[in-house]
């Protein structure tokens, strides 16, 4: 099965297109491709309309451990939604390699990991433990975007 | 017109390179090339002559969101100059591919993207929306070295 | 001399492969290894076991500089073995490339820069001046996995 049917049979809604709040402007890529290399920008979680996720806080204080998983995993489906919407397809990721985990942290709070498997679950679960396989660091940062709990960037490698 | 004429075109000073404080020995490059593959060292923002700015302290505190936005857009000249010094000229480069921007954030800051907008927004003056687009997550950090308002690594691209 | 002489000469003693604590799942790789890319996950200091080592808190707190400089450099041998488990010789890597260094800092340390030269140090005896040569940042982080005080991630290339 390819990840394309994967998402699907797994019944896994991938949000809309990024939505900023107005007066934030960006000038750079979700994703960025150059030959096979795919570099992702940090991502959040979104809502279904791709408008932030009002799930925001410290993992450990506001957030639960629980919902720093969810909150990951949504993170997850807001990065494949954007490598769809850039490559097309899910399809041609012929590798995951890098993944860099970072969660909004209350002092104190060192259980990082447990929270950024709620991401490489999803990819295991979308793309298998072949491709799916990547490097990871879940580390815990002073602050994010939006007051956001998570934010991920990674590399994948497509075919070309 | 090319990113060497640019930089001129825009009277943009690139600093000198970078002169640590005394008693700081460091072994590594602030470039290191690999083929076509360049990274780039985390930079802080300098002075001309190379030392390293006064302007300090967490930003949403001692460092207003402007002063934040300078200091991001000064860290870019350093890593500009640093590029020019190790490959000679800034315009066998070919894709900026990913940006990492560390804000050295005041508790409860979490505006972090506008602040490396001062990065951002000076790469694509210089190498323009294709070339100079890129992949960026813009987070804040508990510190930064000496106390730097920004820090910011990356990786580019170069024609071989 | 190979690094991997290099290694015996300087009596240098890695780590066995991580354990980490029971009930701690992860779907992810130490070392991620395409074509002659190979990613290297967030590595803690280990104790020759493979254990976490017991040496945890805050650089500038509970933890002095001379602590942290040691733990990049233990940081560093869990790498060495995490590659050697992965690539079967150390030998065959042509360059380091990146180090992404990350201190668990006290409120107010910035000096992040000489902890993490522990690691660069070792790098620089085992590969030499040329191979060792590495892109680096060195940066403060609110918290890390295990309050472990140094983390390190990286990415080397290997000859194919």
């Amino acid at each position: 099965m390819t990840p394309d049917e994967k998402i699907q049979e797994l019944n896994l809604i991938l949000p809309e297109p990024i939505k900023l709040p107005p007066n934030l402007e960006m000038q750079f890529s979700w994703v960025r491709v150059s030959g096979n290399r795919v570099f992702i920008s940090g991502h959040v979680a979104l809502n279904s309309d791709g408008s932030i996720s009002e799930v925001t806080g410290k993992v450990g204080g506001a957030v639960t451990v629980e919902q720093g998983y969810e909150a990951a995993r949504q993170t997850g489906l807001a990065i494949l939604s954007s490598l769809k919407q850039e490559l097309g397809t899910l399809n041609n990721i012929t590798a995951w390699l890098r993944v860099f985990g970072m969660v909004n942290v209350e002092p104190g709070f060192v259980k990082t990991p447990p929270v950024i498997n709620g991401f490489s679950d999803l990819i295991i679960d979308v793309f298998g433990k072949e491709i799916g396989n990547h490097s990871r660091s879940a580390v815990g940062m002073a602050e994010l975007p939006f007051g956001a709990p998570v934010e991920i960037e990674a590399e994948v490698e497509i075919s070309t």
